[in-house]
């Protein structure tokens, strides 16, 4: 009976709620409601956000497969694929203990991720551990796939996917244990909200090792001239980079780590209104500069200017006004315009321009970081020029540990294993060769 | 007593967790804390919604890539991404405020949108404000998006974009105000739910000026008969309508403006059956039109027949039931399934059917709102009769304004720098002559 | 002091709401708070996944387009618009209540579904009933999509959907009706958490038959030999299937039906986590046994792989372990490597290996259940043989229903208006004689 009556109670209560649009429920007594509530959004927060960020490994595929020639698209389709699939993986078994358990200030314990009953651990964090971890497994991904665009074309695949493997279980992982890991970067008052440099700047290097010592593709520069290799698809590339860009939102906005609160939620939606005008500030840059400097417009380089300024902001997506954040993506577009072809004339080949994207963007942003926001340090607030001094000792430590050790990697691969096909095979093309099935075998 | 100092305890712990990140708010009163959630949860309505949003500038992308001939699909891309950008940083400078902002029956103000701390203006909202920033922005996005399927494969780079400034920072922002910035039309009772007119009317009376003045494609009627020009990938044309189809979820759902109470969700989740549902009306009415017509089913016309559906039930997603959707959708088909041809017999080149889809099927839509729901205004219900004509009145003046300021813009840059390219040019396709990229370089 | 008892308290509170996976929370003192909080938390639920795997009906649109041969790509994609249009209104018509309103052991009741004001039905539910309409239907659609992959090519496209309208009106919610509307599977501890049997299975098992009194497409297997039929486009079919493994985080995710507790949230994170690495195997797995067995890595093997990972851990993504759940998806993906040129030994043609992805590893995934959940029935939990014996009671009368069924509707059609285009028709490809328009006409 009183059990009945409650009940009717509670029905009359939800119906009065439901009744006006905005009905504040009257006050409740148990703070675990609100407790409970602020787990709920802060999970949530990580399920969008992840999902929205394993959805960017769709959009480097798509980006990828439009700007190879066709010979190489099942084969970049292919590393796309296996790539997510072993940095979750790897992320699983190394990387995730390595980066987040126990970090004593550069690097964290060996062993497999275990996933737990909710415990108390997830109820001090206020969210499902789980949740984190699966968000954190998609960033590791993130920055494996930066590494496919580069070399794309004339790297085999075993090669490749080793490097991945050793990429998301180790490198990324221990130089993300400095920062994220709260390790001795972290301590010195660096920031990087969601990644310039812990991700994008990760890849980045990688890449750049990758394209050293692995060489440019055959017949890409004749006598010191570029040879054009147009992509085989230019509505793939723009799907890509949107795909990208939606997926940004969750890469950015869910950095914030929590939405259980009306100061956090207000940040996400800043977040995202930023992270979108720096992608529109590095559009239209490279468009003007592209229109200024050759006339026509080159829409691969507006993809990666709208890239660029993702990348950009990356490193602080709160702190800026809107017009800041603009200009942030603006800078990351001139980037692109200018170090593509600085890149070329070094003879370095990144087939989908990923280095000037990933790398360069990556530094600038995690260098401007320093206007925004300064760290407290030991109680401290760090001045303008001290932060930029840490930010750029985050840049360069993190830059040299990941490029000497992809270097050594990458040389040890090529006098064991070989990195590239014979020059026969590359010029059939990947998808004959190790895949066994061509992209478009219809068209030709 | 006891309790209340029970709450005052629990908004500390509350504000305590706040504080750091964005500790701006005065302390709430007791409503804050169901207050808090229901803002978080509206908050997170505009961010989910303006995602969804986003991504259908992605679904005009692919649509319109795969409608045009391969030597245009270059600039389609290059295009839809620029649109996109231009759009939200017009919607930035001068389009949010002219919208929201003070709006005096016919304007609101100028002047760039700042974004602000979390305030008061928030909490009064009971929502981030930045986050309705986003979501109203990609509203502005894809009202661009639909003159640029329209005017495809003929019109130059910047006129186009030039148009689509003006467009996103003047024209749909002032026609706007009128309505969902409480202007006169939402004064006189006025009902679009969504955006039939206000978004998808506006953007195809703006297309249908263009189109005009900017004449056919060559070669598109010869002596009178209409050429077919057919698409260059039809399932690129598939995939952007289901991203569209996908995106409109966030467009008529989060158009809710709050899911903070049941009632809110429940409407949401209305509006989500009632979306999807008009759509597939849409598509089942062409495929059987087109059946007992042309015996064939042309696959792009049943594309149109889901968009034509989706944009039917955007002036009121809510109110009709289930059955009603459908039919409403299915209407929304049989205007594609005629206006088609119509406009083929007018001479009005209209690439990608934009103008059947979004402003025959916006009208349609907006009229029929007047049988489904009847606004109060000054205290007094309206007749239905009262409503459709409130509904006429705001199609009719919203119609006259964008395509009169509309037709001045084309007619004022088509005597000066010029709508089209040469007609060399234009034959040649726009990829090679502006943007120097061809879509498909190895297929020929 | 006071503050830490009040904080352990709260922790008591949250541990006891997260303890028990379903956590009937103890009545809370204002019920109404939690009661509203928690009913919007799971109708989010419901729209979140719902609208990821309505985007599932994409990806099987482009997984399927891939590959097919170019000449029939535009039937491919006028074939999934069209059948997830007609799935939603049959499930609309006949197909919720034959699954979910009182059902009588083994059928529900006949009538369309008709969305009711809020009331107390969705009180008691505690979520917006309409979302959950939502969220059955796409995956009502799911099933259709199985089958249009496996008989692709070669058969017409009213007796398509006129097949479509019988699943998704009848058969899938008659058997669907026996587990999820409670019937008498459920009741004898059946257990199937997001539908390995279901949904995937049900459509693979139509698909079989189909594919069975269709016959293999004209060519395909001569003198007993199988000519290779290659897909017209390899990145269409990946970015198919990247869509489809996003969608699954709703597809298995959302079937927890509730988030709006600290254990439910957190088991749906746990269901991503394990959703994920399930694929994950599969990729990995198809990868390491192409390369021994074929030294060639065929990229659709390899997509098939993490979808037949996906298929696999449906069944029960909440209980095992990661790594159990790596094996599950591995084993998936071994399943694939073996059955697809199996079923071409059989002169089975399944035009995208949707038999061994959907039904094969959906079998697979029913069964292993029985290791890691066993239900309770009357009281009593069923042992381990006890629940493989169930599981293969669900499988076995699942499957014979709807193989028998789906028999007797392609025979009766057969014999009837006809399944296949004539030789000639089928030689051009039905794009040029029952869509009229070519897919990729400028490519040849």
């Amino acid at each position: 009976m009183h059990k009945m009556l409650k009940i009717a109670t509670m029905m009359g209560a939800l119906l009065g709620a439901a009744l006006p649009v905005m009905a504040q429920e009257a006050a409740p007594s148990a703070e675990a409601v609100s407790g409970g509530t602020s787990y709920i959004l802060n999970t949530l927060l990580f399920l969008i956000g992840g999902f929205l960020v394993m959805w960017m490994a769709a959009g480097f595929a798509m980006l990828e497969a439009g700007l190879v020639r066709s010979k190489n698209v099942s084969m970049q389709s292919l590393k796309n694929i296996a790539l997510y699939s072993v940095a979750g993986l790897m992320f699983w078994v190394t990387g995730y203990n390595l980066m987040y358990t126990d970090v004593s200030s550069w690097i964290g314990t060996f062993g497999i991720y275990s996933m737990q009953p909710v415990g108390s651990a997830d109820l001090e964090a206020n969210y499902s551990i789980a949740s984190d971890w699966f968000f954190q497994m998609v960033f590791c991904a993130t920055t494996a796939s930066i590494v496919s665009g580069t070399l794309a074309e004339r790297i085999k695949f075993w090669p490749f996917l080793i490097f991945v493997a050793l990429l998301t279980g180790f490198l990324y992982p221990i130089t993300g244990s400095w920062e994220w890991g709260e390790g001795w970067l972290d301590q010195r008052g660096f920031s990087d909200f969601a990644g310039s440099t812990l991700v994008h700047s990760v890849g980045g290097w990688a890449a750049l090792a990758g394209a050293i010592f692995l060489g440019p593709r055959l017949g890409r520069y004749v006598n010191g001239k570029l040879q054009v290799f147009p992509g085989s698809s230019i509505p793939l590339a723009t799907l890509g980079t949107f795909i990208l860009w939606l997926g940004w939102f969750g890469f950015n906005g869910a950095s914030q780590l929590a939405m259980g609160t009306i100061g956090d939620v207000s940040d996400v939606s800043k977040i995202f209104v930023n992270t979108n005008m720096a992608a529109a500030g590095g559009v239209v840059t490279v468009i003007i500069l592209l229109r200024l400097l050759y006339k026509k417009i080159d829409v691969t380089m507006v993809l990666n200017g709208a890239l660029a300024g993702l990348v950009s902001i990356t490193a602080e997506p709160l702190a800026p006004s809107v017009g800041a954040s603009v200009l942030i993506g603006a800078v990351g577009g001139v980037i692109v315009v200018f170090a593509v072809p600085m890149l070329d004339k070094l003879k370095i080949d990144d087939v989908v321009g990923a280095i000037p994207v990933h790398l360069f963007a990556g530094i600038w942003g995690t260098l401007i970081v320093a206007v925004n926001t300064q760290s407290e340090v030991n109680g401290v607030t760090l001045s303008v020029g001290e932060q930029l001094g840490v930010q750029a000792l985050g840049v360069i430590s993190i830059g040299a540990f990941t490029f000497i050790i992809s270097s050594i990697i990458w040389i040890a691969m090529k006098y064991t294993i070989g990195l590239r096909p014979s020059e026969e095979d590359e010029m059939k093309g990947m998808d004959i060769t190790e895949v066994g099935v061509e992209a478009y075998p219809e068209f030709k």
